[in-house]
């Protein structure tokens, strides 16, 4: 079995018994095998220098659809239903299987090389973007996310496609892959509908996960449709009798709030796109304070426009504070668990991802902390929250495998990535 | 004189007669002397091959106090006074000459590689804060802050040794350097002692900088000491009957607002600080909308905690959307203009610096956009603002002379600011 050695390295563990340790880290085929201030005893293992590198658990980004990268800048400054609807729907309805590689291709790059090892995706042609997850060796938490604004036959047949998606690829890459069932959104799609994506994830045993109470408008609109907010009617549904992950959870009240704590659902904020979007800011330190799991997401690189998921933690530390006036609000550290621990509860893997501790998966990211935005070097808690980037990132692992090395994607071409993803937007475009 | 050919580069130019130039620039000495889709027709130049690099105007900080970002890290999650009285100023007590030096270094560094070119500085020691930025390469714009807390003797020793500054370093390092007055804050200077200031700006014929309704406590004050908020009350010390910069302005009334613009006076915007320090969020589109010049600053790294303002040209662009509401709040052009051509205007440089333009100084960077966040590329003004970092950025050059090369800076030892700024740190530590 394979084994690395990293010697002399700064660990951020995200592990609260030792959420930092000077030392070394062993790593024996996908896992972490060792972890210690002291140097090991063993023999044949590759060496790695961890001097002048900050490894860190890979950020887990638990919101996004991927190859909608292809549509980053296509429609700033719109409010979501315009943006949604004018611009993106008209867009996506072009889309060939051909974009939906590339536009995956291109957001898979663009997260490993910023650290994310593992992610959300829920769009349609999900075997192709399974396919693209499992080359780029990256984790994904994939999921068919079905419109339900159609006639019945093709409802079924979503629903049945969502079915086949979930049940085919559920633990294959070497159980990278895992699977979901996602309604889109209480507005597009009918009661019944979510009646039977719910019933469909129990027969699955697999997680939920949906848009919620993202706009105002969308929520007031719950209220005229079926008398109540989004809460209690994905409740009523049945939604929260499996574990679930609602994206954006921005106007929602204290009931709400207790509502979710209560259920066990965890929240995927996703604060860029939530401010671009307009769409309001998400009440996080009352979410985190009732003791709902909050992780984050990019959202799509369409509304927001990148897929860092450090500045996603960067935003989920400063907005809170400025919006309050609580400057104690979503410490440093409690923003970095909301990409990493966090994260891993989230998406129901948080034995094996998310912190660095014998025993756990290999997903981990090593920094390179000698540039001057990371000095003095004291607090680096503090210093990778506040001051720190994607293009920090220099070598990456997941399971145990280098999938970037000095920030060069290893399994999936970059350069190929680029040009094909710059065609396909080219075309769509055009027609 | 020397010519630099820039051959096939994507310009962007912040001039709104043609915001965007595919085609070639030539520097000569320290102007831009060609720009246009056609090559020019000269010999004896340098050549760079452009192809795979944005080049843009080099970003403007217009709020820093440089020296501080030896406490980057030192103190989060406290509140403004907190942090000021607690926190920094016993810290910036035990500040020696190597202090100041190692920590404008490290912050001049900082900036430079993340593509300001020129910065507002605000501290004391300043002659040595203006020997780094001329052996740096930087433009500056300096000024002994002042703090009037103390002794009459005192004050007045102050007073004159920010004028002496003022008036040694006005035009100096080739006219990058120019000099400032500057009270620290209406609420660290009485009236009087302001009053002083404002007439020594009007003998030395330079600009005046403070710190302005920062925070909702400090205009409380304000009115309960002077009977009015610190707009009226610096109107009334005759403070904006000089070209005027103030930092932060948070905390304005629509009065404030339209006297500020009736004034012609700047604010320098610092959208991480104010959220971080929970100050609160600037009026920023009331501000635009009413003809104010609002520029960008990072305001020190002890409060942010970092010197990149893509962060804040992206901040701007992201936050005002979300918290008003409105999804067409600062749109990134906008927001990129904050960066740059404002900025130049909030230092009163806008003839020479800010935009690409012919017979402007050749104050430029080069971003490599050859990365997957930047495709596809299409709306390249949206992908700098939203997707854009300081860590793009590849060479820069001010005054014609290239500073940055392939991310390191040409004039100043890079690696031995990181040694001195971390043994500077411990010794402040430890006492």
């Amino acid at each position: 079995m394979n084994r690395l050695w990293i010697e002399n390295g700064t660990f951020v563990t995200m592990d609260d018994a030792r959420p930092i340790i000077k030392g070394h880290m062993v790593i024996e085929g996908d896992r972490i095998q060792y972890l210690s201030e002291q140097a090991p005893t063993i023999e044949n293992a590759a060496r790695l220098d961890g001097r002048g590198l900050v490894f860190m658990p890979g950020l887990i980004n638990t919101h996004a659809h991927s190859a909608m990268s292809l549509l980053r800048g296509y429609s700033d400054d719109e409010n979501l239903q315009v943006w949604l609807e004018q611009k993106m729907w008209p867009m996506e309805a072009k889309y060939t299987d051909a974009d939906a590689r590339w536009g995956t291709a291109l957001a898979v790059i663009e997260m490993l090389k910023a650290g994310t090892t593992a992610f959300v995706d829920m769009y349609d042609r999900m075997d192709i973007v399974a396919q693209v997850v499992e080359q780029a060796g990256m984790r994904g938490m994939l999921t068919r996310g079905v419109i339900g604004l159609c006639p019945p036959d093709v409802q079924t047949a979503k629903l049945e496609e969502a079915k086949q998606f979930a049940k085919d690829w559920n633990g294959k890459a070497g159980g990278r892959i895992r699977t979901m069932m996602s309604p889109h959104a209480p507005y597009t799609c009918p009661p019944d509908y979510i009646a039977r994506i719910i019933e469909a994830a129990h027969e699955l045993q697999v997680p939920l996960h949906t848009h919620m109470s993202e706009s105002a408008a969308e929520v007031e609109q719950n209220v005229k449709d079926y008398g109540c907010r989004p809460v209690e009617h994905l409740d009523k549904l049945g939604f929260f009798s499996r574990p679930s992950l609602v994206a954006h959870g921005v106007h929602l009240t204290d009931d709400e709030i207790a509502l979710l704590a209560e259920k066990g659902v965890a929240v995927s904020h996703n604060p860029a796109s939530n401010l671009k979007l307009a769409s309001g800011v998400a009440r996080v330190p009352e979410l985190l304070k009732a003791g709902v799991t909050v992780s984050l997401g990019t959202d799509s690189a369409a509304s927001n426009n990148n897929l860092d998921l450090f500045d996603e933690i960067r935003l989920a530390a400063l907005i809170h504070k400025g919006v309050s006036g609580d400057p104690t609000a979503v410490p440093a550290y409690e923003a970095l668990k909301m990409g990493t621990v966090y994260g891993a509860q989230a998406i129901g893997q948080a034995s094996d991802i998310g912190m660095l501790k014998v025993g756990m998966k290999a997903d981990f990211i090593a920094i390179d902390s000698e540039q001057p935005h990371f000095y003095p070097q004291t607090e680096m808690i503090s210093h990778l929250v506040y001051a720190g980037s994607g293009r920090d990132v220099k070598h990456v692992w997941v399971d145990g495998e280098q999938v970037v090395r000095n920030g060069i994607c290893t399994l999936i071409d970059e350069e190929q990535v680029l040009a094909e993803a710059q065609r396909c937007f080219e075309r769509l475009s055009q027609h």
